[in-house]
């Protein structure tokens, strides 16, 4: 089996940073607001996992570079949407003010207009020495991820949650579109790109939607236990603020056997894949991670438990 | 010469509402405000525009209707955007309430940016049977119109208008961005899909440059000159809310004059255009009508200026 080196996180910043030159004479506050995003960029998880299938698939590293950061800069814009006074209003991001903090709510919108621009024409980029086929397959598919079957679905429907029943199928279908579609076009696009097989692009698809909507499930989990823990409160910030949750919704017990049922398919998924491309094996980190993160939480889950008791 | 026949406004508009097909299991408040944007699309200038260059350039009729939708798509998701409470909170469009109005400020922002997601998929596929230097100029140019260097620049500059110098300077810089930008769009992209020739598009950017600034310049005076002659106030509109308008700036007489030479300027480089393409002689009524505007305009400042001396 190959080994696939793990770009370095301050090299993949540096391109975060980089691939979207500014001209001198912005308006001012329109170019501080851009160069404010792309000074925070994030744990970066997303864009080394894009240099990592692309090279599995023997991807040039510019184009894979290229779709990495197109991919991080859609996640990041979305961030900046879904942060602004009128969706979560949120006041902090990776570490610093929201960009709507400093710059208000117009400049925001327009800096995060900036990244979705500059993300699209990357992607172009990328796809531009692609057979024809694979080119349409891979804009349909960004197209559905992100647009009014994806990303901004689930978006919409986190917004009026409040409205909605409050069970397994309606948190998983906003999970699916508002998280679990970046993690598809990370895992799904660079294979794409390498004009993987349809089988494979089978896989890897169920296994993204396995794994993405694993690490939301354990983010949900993270939110009702770690907190309470921490706090010592029963309550948590999810239930506070009435957002989906599907630990909140199904109950923890069995949020923890769904999850644990969503590693083992995604498990099947992979051994079938790496069985057809060994080179896709350093995938299983991502796996081992979520199991780790499961333990983690769960042991959590015991001391609050054990806390409850006394 | 051939004659170029214009599309029916109809036909486009049924283009206009069918080309984002919507899912039935939408979020209903975005499929509602998504719905609002497209039954309410316009006059259709530009797109019939698009349609009627790309059939100069024996463009096929489905691949100019794509990139037609497309450029509409992404002007109308800019008026979603321009008319929010945070930037020039609008209430009116297009003879319907804003899409904010009825469905909020988040549920229009992500109804326009699924125009735009739509929008950037049409525009692929419009691109996808040219040749791939054809497709890169024509991406590099949509990605400069629209992005940092272009529109959303233009919109920054026009919400910090107050803090700008009043001086033509500033005035057509902001109008370059903001409204010259999509009239470049409309103009020289099917062109660039018709693999026109350097000097071509050189004559079209200039044209439609000329021209762009021009028509924003009659708007400019009809909002100082036909607001006063209706209402019989001397300031109008821009003025009281401190907007960019050329007009304004460098006072009526010398905007006559700038605005006379932009058509001077843009007759020179339609007569260098139809002598290499013959077929691109309908954009004289483009040229016509800029005249006549001017023309019904002053007519205006005429009774104006007698209004005053009475």
């Amino acid at each position: 089996m190959e080994e696939i080196p793990e770009p370095g996180a301050l090299e993949m910043e540096r391109s975060f940073q980089r691939a979207l030159p500014l001209p001198d004479d912005l308006e001012p506050a329109f170019g501080a607001a851009l160069r404010h995003l792309l000074r925070h960029p994030g744990s970066m998880v997303r864009p080394r996992l894009v240099s990592q299938v692309a090279a599995a698939y023997r991807i040039e590293e510019g184009v894979a570079n290229d779709l990495a950061i197109a991919l991080e800069y859609f996640h990041t814009a979305s961030l900046a949407f879904d942060d602004l006074p009128c969706m979560d209003n949120a006041t902090s991001r990776r570490g610093a003010p929201c960009v709507h903090v400093p710059f208000g709510e117009a400049t925001a919108i327009l800096a995060a207009l900036g990244l979705i621009n500059r993300a699209y024409a990357l992607t172009w980029k990328a796809l531009a020495g692609c057979p024809s086929a694979a080119q349409a397959e891979a804009m349909t598919y960004l197209e559905h991820r992100l647009g009014v079957y994806g990303l901004l679905n689930g978006q919409s429907l986190d917004l009026n949650y409040a409205r909605l029943p409050h069970d397994r199928e309606t948190t998983e279908r906003i999970a699916c579109g508002k998280t679990v579609s970046l993690i598809r076009l990370t895992l799904v696009l660079p294979a794409m790109l390498g004009e993987a097989s349809r089988r494979e692009i089978r896989f890897l698809e169920r296994m993204a939607m396995c794994w993405g909507l694993g690490y939301q499930m354990v983010d949900d989990l993270k939110d009702l236990l770690q907190t309470s823990a921490e706090s010592g409160k029963t309550a948590a910030r999810d239930l506070h603020l009435d957002r989906p949750n599907i630990a909140l919704a199904i109950g923890v017990p069995a949020a923890v056997v769904r999850l644990t049922r969503l590693i083992r398919l995604g498990d099947r998924m992979l051994s079938r894949l790496v069985a057809i491309r060994p080179s896709l094996g350093f995938l299983r980190k991502l796996r081992t991670d979520l199991e780790s993160e499961l333990t983690r939480v769960t042991e959590n889950a015991c001391d609050f438990t054990g806390a409850l008791e006394r």
